[in-house]
């Protein structure tokens, strides 16, 4: 990117009156200079079939022109117009709850004929109307696409034809699947009943698989489409998102997203957040190590992402306190991030979104958020060419897969357990931030795994043989690896393996069990992480371990299973892998991950501070290093400057190795090295 | 009325076996005076389409005749029969959830023809069968009529030609809708969805709207049939109901209770509400306070009100304990009711409402309920002039909006949020109640606000500018308003309003805010209505206020918000205004409500007593005032009696002023003033 | 039996690769002399229409034959194939929540021609094909049989036809179902509604009634089709189940046991249970008592029963301590089965129940579980002559009927509430099992009422007059019943009771009440039973009752209803009633019965024992008493033996009266009388 991107969502469209000239003035004066425009609006710009109106988008495009402000043109395709429905009510998905209604957004079977046929119109009409305007730097395709769970007869005949494709026979299917339980086999592929009720996880997860690559094909599919229209230089982005817990909260189960970002040109998301006395930080960091993960392999500014959408108000309960709207732009800055995007300008007065609140409130008069976005406007300005594009080289990933995910979630900790594959994850990923590791994701596609030092690996429960012997070898050739419970279980068919578990990584760990249970009052013998009573109990799940080769980190207290195993680590070849067998506290995990990162050499200057007090780094264009530092916290700190001597950039004062930086509440502060 | 009215609900069609002599009998003794019956018994006055039987009804209305009980008739329609379903499948509503199927009452769509044209029939048969009958004293139309969220595809049709009719043109419509957002416009009337899956408030409070009209029309079409029979001296009245939470809470969602209430002589409520310690009287006050405010423009009879079904046993829960039941007859009679009717005589024996028990159980004899119904009934019929047509003036009323209800459940706090529009009137409510405050409800429809001298104006989402530029002129004028947080938010069409907030009241309010949020510790700064720590805080909604002529009352205690005002209070010509920003606990707002009382001149002698204690009064036929004293307590109490001198008319003893009156536990007396 | 019986579930289907031979291996191994094979096994023995292949079932007969392993084999019916969908889309049932899909088990219709039709196939394409099999022991036919809710309109017309046949007159009907009410009344067969939508509980229960019957017809039906090929010798049996609440709870509400089992030879049960520290033995006794008890009347080894299924390691939070696997095989052998089955043998790789371990992990190993296993394996074998077939005589019965269960839980006690009438049944089998009390259950079928002293009757809420007559006249006789509340309220048809309450049973309990409700702060008045505080309150439901004759043996404690009987007693003819009229601690059931049983003389040795001891006994082939004693907690323990001289069995120990009998952690002893 050739600047730093500041901006909003902008909907003309919805304007309860006209605002255009008072809310560009508005605009620039809080230094915006990207807007993102025309996603979800598709029935303001194709009122009926085949008859175009182009007014809002050529005004706001021809007048954030002249105002200097950069326009992303979304695909209008994520909401569909009411004459659509009316003439072809089977673009409505049919779910397993029945046939979707009219009135949301992502209603539609993204692989109904009728409605692709109608979105190539739509997109082919706007790209031909844009395509030469000097505004655009970008397009987005569609947003937030899913496949929404579209089960019905038509995409039954894709998904056997998919099968049959991928599988050939139904013989291999009924074996690697076991469908001879329940008499579920399935011996003609008339047969193939619906996955709807099935009740066979591998049939399920096939079937989950299946539907991240409707997604990964449809957003294909308009990406080549507006790669036909677009400019050299203007990019194509995605907003993807993750697993929205009332906010971004995990690994998004819906999308491939490795696979789903490489038709792309950049990636881009979605991440919101709590705030207040909950802004930790976290999913700012998380989101960011995710999506700038995506195209780790793209030469371009594929290595950054676009922030499409974050909250500026938001929920009512997310109205940032004093500080807080400028120390989450600045911390998206230091994961990656080349764009900042609110979600949205203005608050909307009629319909779902009234109380997700934009940097302006309904009134659409300055308000404290929009005062202090001019702040953050302006330092992006001044700053744009130390900040932007800034390249950050991790030792640490965490190794994800939607495989596993789906697998996981099948069977959870059995029946009746709400876990979920992210509440694996997420832990892992907190005890890291929290330590102020920097880590990258890589999923089984990954090939770059040898770039690192130590791989984090929760509960990978379905995998290849494949992928479980290259983590062998990773080990084998000095990497550190930690996994928890439950990885290694089953195959990538979610078939459960047939020898001892661990399976494969059996050899790696140095351990095998063949039974778990749930603890009841279990606790690790002696607390071996010195964490305290509340902190050592264990919880959810624990495997019986016995070590072949490993040794015992923990041990169960447990008057029945205190003869086994809870935590082990085992030199393997050059290398170490540690294996937790149990839900422990988040006190616990830290610590294992803690002494794994210190075996691998995954430990500097940054580990001196914890949370609150965040760091992070990269390099910028001109090649020197930026350090962040960040107080998640209304508590004022002052931090020790590590690193050689530079400049602070908020301040532009200089920041002098081992003097201290204050970090006020909620503050940032920002070293470039000289 | 010409006496006050004890009865009962009688279902000869119900008996196990002959029971008609002695149920008299027993009625008799009891002082039962009326009887409503033929409700809900379609299936046994047609078993068969155009087949009537009316031998339950005559042998009834014979009986009671008779016996000098008079009779109420029901139209038997709000429980279709068998046959109907079986010939006219398309009686049964389909709603939201699909069709309806046969089994309980209340399942069919009241605006499809065929449930029309048959119950026409049956009405017609029955009037024309009983019309001339003398022991008729008047008719109920239906019973707890609702739209029952009817929306299937004749539904749609009428809807949309409504809305046709309304709007003329779909601009305006997806203009004050915001239909742009999400796709949602709406380009010819044709593509006109369901509002079943709708996201857009404004369209789903619009199709709210219009249920509340279907059941306003269905109602004034049977009281119209009704009255071509009726004689002179016979009312029309139909049996409304409150939001139900397990018993009667607050205001119906479902029905406009002013518009339906027009084409009726005289309104009609039931009133459920638990008792044992439970017992306060709340729900007997509320209700009867709303539903005598329906016809306030009525000249005759109108001014009071049926009750025409409340518990006696009721659910298991909910058998009185000694006096209890004596204790909630007279409150209804102190809030103007000239008829109390038991839901139902006898306990039935089979079906749904089995455990919902009448005034005799199953075994048809006397018990201890029974027993102090004939107390009862023994001195309504000796005070019946004294107590009957009591006519009540209140300074205070209580503006409930059924627009504002829908809007504001549509948001509530937020996503996820529960509370509803009625969390926010009844605790208003409920202060005025333990503080003797007797109310009236008014709605947007009323125009006799100016006899009010404070009015309370809970949440009141959404309103037109004319509504909230009476209620300005009202303070100008001198008038005091109560407005709670979200008041004057949006519009009539649930539009957000595009000025700053609190829109146009700010005026009369002196206030204005742009952001709110979730409390989280926060309470009131110093506490200022000395309620203690632990009725300080604040909870789930708070408005971010500042003051531009008003006073603070209160300021919120937070690190951060602790700069914006909580509640406060704004002379406006010769009016004042007091705006609550936030929820309070229930000491906090009857603290407010108490200061804006006493400006507003509202305090008096009742005011003396509290809760447990409770005062009413009205004046009676002779002119004279009534005096009613409840004690809401097993402990007993003594009350000093405040009004000139005058007769305790249960004990038939002389009261003098400023004489002790002594309420033993669950007690009731009533002073006649000489 | 001609021996004991040591088994599992087998499936040669779901192997992930050839396991025979080694399985057998292990088998053998573990003393396992029994297989069930082939039930859910539709889709391989019948791959499509007409086709058949017997290659497991052959193999594994063969196999097992050889190694001495007998074979019990099931019709595969209640997993459909996924041609038989394919080609008959309606066997799906249709239940109130619409159109079962393909995927789980019993999501058949049991009375749908195709279904039935094709079962007939493949069940006689089996027996044909294994008739003169040496390995076969006996048949199950289907599994945990229900008729899964199916009310799609074929059913409804069979419904209709039962109707007819039973009641010839709707005038009947309508009488008996009160269907006048809510204008529900029939008054034409061709009106008669779907009862899915029912809000009448005796119309409902009836339709309950006739789901059971489906199911009654159903096995037999199987069972004649399995008796034209079985061979002197072999018995046919059905695996039977409990109600379920995460694990075998109470009596099975869909299926009438008593009278499904009269087809058939032997009476099956699957009985899973809670371990580790929830391990109490109380689901494998109860479930026990009721097999037993199904098949009173049969001559043959009826007597004793299958345990089809019981858990190996089972859900992740069942694994066993060492030592619960053979406490639990005894105690099934103490309460009489003949045979002990493990679901299954090894756990699953794929599908639902992956998670629901067998004897054999994932992995095929030996395990702790396995191993345990081996021991009891050689026990049952060298024991097998003096353990098998024991026959038990009680004194002491309780009374259970699904006509009071259907009729109970269709009200609770109340809207809102979740108890069922297991709710109230399981509390006194619970309280009776911790005395070591023995018990039979009796049903409103069983005509050997005279053979018990003391019969307990929890909410026998519908009951006949004759049913009703036969309790009292059994009092009259001398016999000791037990009541809780609302036993006698309704008649057969769940008619309420038009007299005094309890109804007939008034004159033996000696009491009479109309009014009943819910308990707030109650308690019992002046402790009577001496359990403390916390045991002595009273909860969920109160009846207000008034001796006529009985003695109150408590009485409320509330300012109230302090004047009403709470528990009572009376002697009626020569025997005593006790009636116990609110839901109490168990503690306060545990000394009501007590006192009881010892009134009734059913009390002796071996209530000097109590839960977690617990003793039970039998008399074996040779005619010897034999005694088993149980320690069910990890606390060891010594208890006097008190009977004759004998043998300890499992150390081959003389056990002489009144010496001490060590019991360790989860313990078991079992001394034969010499």
């Amino acid at each position: 990117m050739d600047k730093l991107l500041f901006g909003v969502a902008y909907y003309d469209e919805y304007m309860p009156y006209e605002r255009l000239d008072k809310d560009i003035a508005m605009m620039k004066d809080a230094g915006i200079n990207v807007v993102r425009i025309a996603e979800s609006t598709w029935s303001t710009v194709e009122p009926q079939e085949g008859t175009f109106d182009f007014t809002h988008i050529d005004r706001v495009l021809n007048a954030m022109h002249k105002a200097g402000i950069q326009v992303i043109v979304g695909t209008p395709t994520y909401a569909v117009p009411t004459w659509l429905v009316h003439k072809y009510p089977d673009v409505l998905a049919i779910t397993p709850q029945g046939q979707n209604q009219y009135g949301p957004r992502q209603n539609m079977d993204i692989s109904n004929s009728h409605f692709r046929t109608h979105a190539e119109q739509v997109i082919r009409a706007i790209m031909k109307h844009v395509k030469d305007h000097p505004a655009i730097i970008g397009y987005q395709v569609d947003n937030e696409t899913k496949a929404y769970n579209t089960t019905g007869p038509s995409v039954q005949k894709i998904f056997v034809a998919y099968m049959k494709d991928k599988y050939k026979s139904l013989d291999v299917i009924n074996e690697i699947y076991g469908l001879d339980y329940w008499s579920n086999r399935i011996n003609t592929w008339e047969d193939f009943p619906s996955t709807v009720g099935t009740i066979n996880a591998s049939l399920a997860a096939e079937f989950a698989t299946f539907q991240r690559k409707l997604v990964t094909d449809y957003l294909a599919w308009q990406t080549a489409m507006v790669n036909e229209y677009k400019k050299p230089g203007q990019f194509v982005t995605q907003n993807f998102d993750l697993e929205w817990r009332g906010y971004s909260y995990g690994i998004q189960p819906d999308v491939d997203h490795f696979a789903a970002a490489k038709a792309l040109d950049i990636a881009g998301i979605d991440i919101y957040h709590p705030t207040q006395d909950q802004l930790t930080g976290t999913e700012i960091s998380f989101g960011g190590d995710v999506t700038r993960s995506m195209k780790t392999n793209a030469s371009n500014y594929g290595k950054n992402y676009l922030v499409l959408e974050t909250e500026a108000q938001g929920f009512p309960q997310w109205v940032p306190y004093p500080g807080q709207l400028r120390l989450q732009a600045f911390s998206h800055l230091a994961s990656g991030a080349v764009m900042l995007e609110y979600w949205h300008w203005h608050s909307i007065h009629n319909s779902a979104e009234t109380y997700w609140k934009g940097l302006l409130s309904h009134d659409f008069e300055p308000n404290p958020t929009y005062n202090e976005a001019k702040t953050i406007g302006k330092d992006f300005a001044r700053l744009s060419s130390q900040l932007v594009n800034i390249k950050k080289t991790n030792s640490a990933a965490i190794l994800f897969s939607n495989v596993a995910l789906t697998g996981f979630n099948a069977f959870s900790f059995g029946w009746g357990a709400r876990e979920k594959y992210n509440d694996v994850l997420r832990p892992m990923y907190d005890a890291l931030y929290k330590m102020n590791i920097g880590v990258d994701f890589v999923d089984p596609s990954s090939t770059n795994l040898d770039q690192y030092k130590l791989i984090v690996v929760p509960a990978l429960y379905a995998a290849s043989d494949a992928l479980l012997e290259r983590l062998n070898l990773f080990v084998k050739n000095g990497g550190h690896i930690v996994y928890t419970f439950k990885s290694g279980f089953s195959d990538e068919n979610v078939k459960v393996r047939t020898t001892r578990q661990p399976g494969i990584i059996s050899e790696a760990c140095g351990i095998s069990y063949s039974q778990f249970t749930i603890p009841r009052q279990v606790s690790l013998k002696n607390d071996p992480f010195q964490v305290g009573k509340d902190n050592n109990s264990v919880k959810t799940w624990m495997e019986l371990i016995t070590p072949t080769t490993a040794k015992v980190l923990a041990s169960y207290e447990h008057p029945v299973w205190g003869q086994y195993a809870a935590i082990t680590q085992n030199s393997y070849g050059k290398g170490i892998a540690t294996y937790i067998g149990c839900m422990t506290s988040d006190a616990v995990l830290q610590k294992v991950l803690e002494t794994a990162a210190k075996k691998a050499n995954v430990w500097g200057l940054d580990q001196q501070l914890t949370f609150p007090l965040i760091t992070k780094s990269g390099v910028n264009q001109q090649g020197k290093a930026v350090h962040y530092y960040f107080n998640y916290s209304s508590v004022p700190a002052s931090v020790t400057y590590p690193y050689a001597n530079g400049k602070e950039l908020i301040s532009s004062k200089p920041a002098l190795k081992n003097a201290a930086l204050k970090l006020g509440a909620w503050d940032v502060k920002v070293v470039e090295e000289n």
